[in-house]
């Protein structure tokens, strides 16, 4: 039917007024809507596509103004309690004992919301007004002797535990198939606990989000008494509605992870309560005792435990040293050549550094209306062409010298491999919105075009196989825009962001396409998961990835930790 | 007696001509001999100490000439093939079946060579002529099917099997209390599998030596086809005399690690072989697919499986950048205050990086002859007193900008310090030496002096309790020489290493002295060690240094790797 549809405005080459802006819902949803629910980030915030991403969409998907004229399935619809917990009233009454009454919910409203994360199947199921795997109690734990009881209660009980952060999650890390309890770490869980300017350590309650997090160390010095204004240097696109333990538990990155490293290589210490008991681990900057218990909870996901607090470095916060850069190529293996020869200069690493595909790059050009000015001519000038043409973006940062060193090191690769220099103007035009296209998503869903994105580590070596093998396939679905970038960089590879963008109306249909592209990725030799963690939409594949013996690692940990199957079951494919 | 004879000497103060040298044993030993197992590196390569150290070692332990006119327990005495193996000739007869008659020995030297390693107490052992804990048969495998034959022969009859890289151990980790299988890695199992100048990788078995390894990366262009020299950026001080797989399994740290990384860093991907089957893990540059299990490898120390191969990251070998650098502080608080602000000062680190205590301060100066020239002219002109002045040496590598850049920035922070530059001489006369100073270690050994060094990491803000919790405890012995140095950096933190020499006769008072260092290592907040390993030194401590509830995680993959508790049986403390 939608294809039909589709197929059909696309021959009659329907089109209006390129003025034509569609009502791009703008109001705050009702409180306790699905909407409220599913909508991205502040409920007054909106971010439309501009006229030039519109009309790249109408054009690539097929599309004609007619299709933009109404939205729906826009789950307006009040969430009613109507289904009711299936813990008993007993169960209920030991819980609220232990958080108080004020901290327990059982509605439905309640549980659906801190059951769902972000991901496109989420919206979704949210829009069709589905409630589905949800958790049977809610609870907001005030203190991590809360979270011991609550712990202990599921374990003796055999009641399954999911632990909910910010609710960014876009791998359906939030579901809860078999029910179970719900908790909340943001609202009260959000505390400082120590800040060491000496160890260049803060150590917070896993609840902060990230906002929080990053506004107290820029003002350590009147809300920490310290010398410096300091930064986390983790700036995830999530980074607004996220927190500090959901990052570090789905094993985040973040825009500027070049320099200051992924979520892995910030943590210095966790402290979790597990089934099997209760530990910190030691906050040495290197120790060579064994494996270490600290990488072996990074990235558990809290299928091993519930993570109440950890230590994260932290970095001087000096933005006046940060320098912005873009360059355009002829063609992505140029691009390419030049971040590899970059990230392998030991010069340091820039900050933000990202790479896009032509696709990307021509679309980036067209949201940000780069192509018409002085940026438009310079390539006009250099002959750089559309669907060849390749951006090059990023920023340095850390000391004043090192930041100026290396983005002379950068010019001098870029112009190396025929990269011509754009200014940072266009650096700084993406920076702005930085945190804001997931709100896109929402006005683009209103009128069934879905957005979602995959990502995966590579290799240098495996990088081209890995782009045009998975690029190619979602190519093959008609209509459908495939824009790619790389945007973390290591000395020995990278990652491949994919974003794709296409018009489905059926569910399942959208998530055969999306669970293809999944093993796309996995059979062209890319990592299962960059920085979007694993949750449910990775684990069915996680065996096949890591292999079995590597798989029965991950399983015996479990079963030490959690001998009941009650932490997060299901997530991790555990 | 020992105690006796050495304070009656001090009372006399006899001292002789200060031309005094001793007659250092500088014969090549034996072949089969004691002495040809314990003797530090190359058979015909022997340093004994400067008379400026020899001097310091008689006046700091109380000794004169007298105590150094006859040497000692000289294990020169053949290691008679008297210890017969315990095993079965069966099982004899299906090992050599396995790796040939040729790669299977039982005699007892064999036996005892690689069940040994270069600890205080191994030595001490060898010099007693003791023949303890050493396996039953001694097996040089050729390929990953003739370690994989061993293992599963080992798995189904429970026979303990240790794995021996280069022998350097100094915890204890290659002794075999419960006998078995040694397996000898460095003999066939040390080539290079594959090199990545695009991933900027290399993988190799994991019984290549150190140089070896080293000489292949610096010889890239002609070795391998490569564009560029490389180099693995790994120099511990048993560099010469240690393997790959070594370095990995025990996590050591090199000379140069504040830039390159520890091996922990640099450690992309192993390959295993376990009692639970092999595997490889991925070579991702990052990933978010749950806990690693790379990391899980990482310092196992044979005690989950047998590590075959490791891809290692290299980089690029440009010598002509490295800059030197000395510098000079009038107290041990200043030069840890420059020390932390370089490794804090966001605009990279330098290579070799290593600040002195003042007791190693004026050991070094005398020890390199540095007091008499013009540095010391420098420092009395400073007022950079004995006692108190503190040495900072240290190298930058990397792009030459970088590191010229970096220099600027140390020598800027180091004179915000009160440091005196010193130039780079120090630390040419210092890198000359920097894998010969294990020998001396023999000379004096001869005489009954005994060196040995323990380890540790720490935070920046527990280090000074650290320093002088275990340094006085040291101290508090009479007639010790403790000289302390940091010598691998991080924003967090640093590690100090102890070094102390003493006269003692017997190895139950040594062993006594020693642990009880390690005790107070643990006591003032350091880790049990910083890149020496575990062993079976530091395995009765572990438990007490993780807790009880981490102790678990790693008994829970033991058992899970290894039920029959077959490799390297106690190593860990599992």
């Amino acid at each position: 039917m939608r294809k039909q549809n589709r197929e059909g405005i696309r021959n009659q080459k329907v089109t209006r007024s390129a003025d034509f802006i569609p009502e791009w819902k703008e109001n705050i949803s009702d409180h306790q809507s699905f909407r409220s629910i599913f909508k991205w980030g502040a409920k007054d915030e909106f971010k439309n596509p501009s006229q030039g991403f519109f009309s790249v969409i109408k054009q690539e998907l097929g599309l004609s103004d007619d299709d933009f004229q109404t939205p729906s399935k826009l789950g307006e619809t009040i969430v009613e309690n109507s289904c009711k917990t299936t813990m008993n009233p007993e169960e209920i009454t030991l819980f609220e004992n232990i958080v108080g009454k004020e901290n327990c919910f059982i509605d439905t409203y309640d549980r659906l919301k801190y059951s769902t994360g972000k991901a496109m199947e989420d919206i979704f199921d949210l829009r069709e007004e589905k409630i589905e795997n949800i958790s049977d109690i809610v609870l907001h734990p005030k203190n991590r002797e809360e979270i011991q009881k609550i712990l202990e209660l599921c374990h003796t009980k055999k009641i399954p535990l999911h632990v909910y952060g910010g609710g960014s999650s876009v791998t359906l890390g939030l579901s809860c198939p078999r029910g179970g309890v719900t908790l909340v770490m943001n609202t009260h869980m959000n505390k400082m606990i120590k800040f060491s300017e000496i160890n260049r350590t803060i150590t917070v309650e896993a609840g902060m989000m990230g906002p929080v997090y990053e506004e107290l160390l820029n003002n350590a010095p009147v809300k920490l008494d310290a010398n410096n204004q300091y930064t986390g240097g983790h700036f995830p696109q999530s980074f607004e509605y996220s927190t500090v333990g959901g990052w570090v538990v789905t094993l985040g990155s973040g825009q500027a992870s070049s320099y200051y490293g992924d979520v892995y290589d910030l943590i210095v210490s966790q402290e979790y309560i597990t089934p099997k008991g209760s530990f910190k681990t030691h906050d040495f900057p290197a120790t060579a005792t064994g494996p270490k218990i600290n990488d072996i909870m990074k990235g558990s996901e809290g299928c091993f435990g519930v993570l109440v607090a950890v230590t994260m470095k932290i970095f001087k916060f000096q933005p006046k040293n940060s320098k912005q850069f873009a360059f355009m190529f002829p063609k992505f293996e140029n691009a390419v050549n030049a971040v590899r020869q970059i990230s392998q200069s030991d010069s340091g690493m820039p900050s933000i550094f990202r790479v896009s595909d032509p696709e990307e790059t021509d679309i980036a050009l067209k949201m940000y209306n780069l192509d018409k000015n002085i940026i438009g001519k310079v390539m006009g000038l250099k002959g750089l062409k559309p669907g060849s043409r390749c951006l090059l973006m990023g920023q340095t940062d850390g000391d004043k010298a090192f930041s100026n060193n290396l983005l002379k090191q950068i010019k001098k690769i870029c112009s190396k491999n025929y990269g011509s220099n754009l200014s940072g103007y266009p650096m700084r035009k993406w920076y702005k919105g930085r945190f804001s296209d997931p709100y896109m998503r929402d006005a683009l869903n209103d009128f069934g075009v879905l957005i979602d994105t995959l990502e995966a580590s590579v290799t240098w070596e495996n990088l081209e196989k890995l782009y045009h093998g998975v690029r190619n396939h979602i190519k093959q679905h008609p209509n459908t825009i495939c824009m790619t970038h790389a945007s973390h960089f290591y000395d020995q590879g990278t990652n491949l962001y994919f974003i794709f963008i296409t018009k489905m109306g059926n569910i399942d249909e959208f998530r055969t396409f999306q669970r293809s592209i999944i093993e796309k990725i996995e059979e062209n030799g890319g990592s299962l998961s960059h920085h979007h963690g694993v949750g449910r939409m990775m684990a069915p594949l996680m065996e096949k990835h890591l292999g079995k013996t590597q798989m029965d690692v991950l399983k015996a940990l479990k079963k030490h930790f959690d001998p009941h199957n009650i932490m997060n079951p299901g997530g991790l494919g555990l």
